[in-house]
């Protein structure tokens, strides 16, 4: 935890939060905080700001909050996925939020199983804690916005709305097109919508659908890579084309 | 499975292998081979072939090998890692393999805890299946070598060898100097050696120590990562500059 996250709700009109459970714990026993020690610390969403320990207690720390005045951007890359087995998606939600998306839409796909839908990782109640733990790795506030798909065609044509010139739309697929990296940075783009299919990769139709959509191609290089190594790998691409 | 992999001993001279386990049941459960039919295989840092199917049996799948003569060139990137928790020690061997890189060099710092060195993911009878599993992942057939430092100077001062034009030695250190993808596209080396420090971080007597020994020093951008999402990222971004 390099950053300690609350919810808005948290902090009372006093400006003050008493923390328990796992972030406790931590300031208590890892980061050892005495009274007077300032800690990062931030609301989902919202603002920086420092929190003050005002008192230790067993099973408790109470922080004084101040907070700083602006909001910090999301990040800039939005992500199309194609649901991963469940094993993998579990892996991926911290990371996810650790590098840094917008956006999380979990799409279906041809080569997407059914039963991957049935996962417990893709209820919120599951998924957030996951989230927040890779945004207070990371030391970001803005929780990545999810949303599940079963229809691919509906979310491609409809949902994501008439292709802009600020962002650019890309996928990564095997052996086709630039380096992705490249590719965004030779288009410095304001954004990036990037779709990242299942392991066994999009179909022609789902290709072509994304050609049509405005998608362009870009390639992860010759390995073949699990879909939560390729997550990571792309977005760092991603983020590095955008010169952050 | 993206390849089946095999050690040099377990092909006869009749070029004929019979394969149980995990494997056989690749084959058989997933991939549904019948006889008659091609596989991709490949000897442990040999070359790759195809495996024609002879017979599936209950528990078992015999294939007639072919090979390639050449084998395949040691992926370019070599990587001087302090070791990280067991938990996220675990988590990378097969990422490592997937992402490719030619030897790993795991080592003690200051920010490493002692206890770190006791786990099992360090002992070869564990790391080497996950290796393994990374490199059927991504198609490769070079297992990296892995070798464990107990002590950070004799590594960087003796053990690593001279500096040479050839290879660019780089550090990825939080806010520090160029991105990594760019400082590595600019200077074209032939290798690259990339130390990834601790989670807290090299200290200054690291930092001036591999300075000394050549090493330059690269930015991954303002985000804190975990260090198996950190490895895969400086990963992708050593390849991508290297142009692969």
């Amino acid at each position: 935890m390099n950053l300690i996250l609350l919810a808005s709700g948290e902090v009372d009109s006093a400006q003050t939060v008493r923390l328990s459970g796992d972030r406790a714990r931590h300031l208590r026993d890892v980061l050892r905080v005495t009274p007077g020690q300032p800690v990062r610390i931030g609301i989902i969403d919202g603002p920086f700001g420092i929190g003050t320990v005002r008192t230790v207690g067993h099973d408790f720390v109470d922080l004084a909050c101040t907070f700083d005045d602006g909001v910090p951007l999301r990040p800039p890359v939005d992500l199309v996925l194609a649901v991963p087995r469940p094993k993998v998606l579990r892996r991926l939600w911290a990371q996810l939020a650790a590098m840094g998306v917008g956006r999380v839409m979990l799409t279906n796909a041809a080569r997407v199983e059914r039963n991957y839908f049935d996962t417990h990782w893709l209820s919120s109640m599951t998924y957030e804690p996951l989230l927040i733990e890779g945004l207070q790795q990371a030391r970001d506030t803005r929780l990545p916005v999810v949303s599940i798909h079963r229809q691919f065609r509906p979310l491609i044509e409809d949902e994501l709305g008439t292709a802009t010139p600020e962002t650019l739309r890309i996928t990564a697929h095997p052996g086709v097109g630039g380096p992705l990296g490249d590719q965004v940075r030779e288009r410095a783009p304001q954004r990036v919508l990037l779709a990242i299919g299942p392991e066994g990769g999009w179909n022609e139709f789902e290709m072509s659908l994304l050609a049509a959509n405005g998608f362009l191609t870009a390639s992860m290089g010759p390995r073949t890579l699990r879909t939560d190594t390729a997550c990571v790998a792309a977005l760092a691409a991603v983020h590095a084309g955008l010169g952050r």
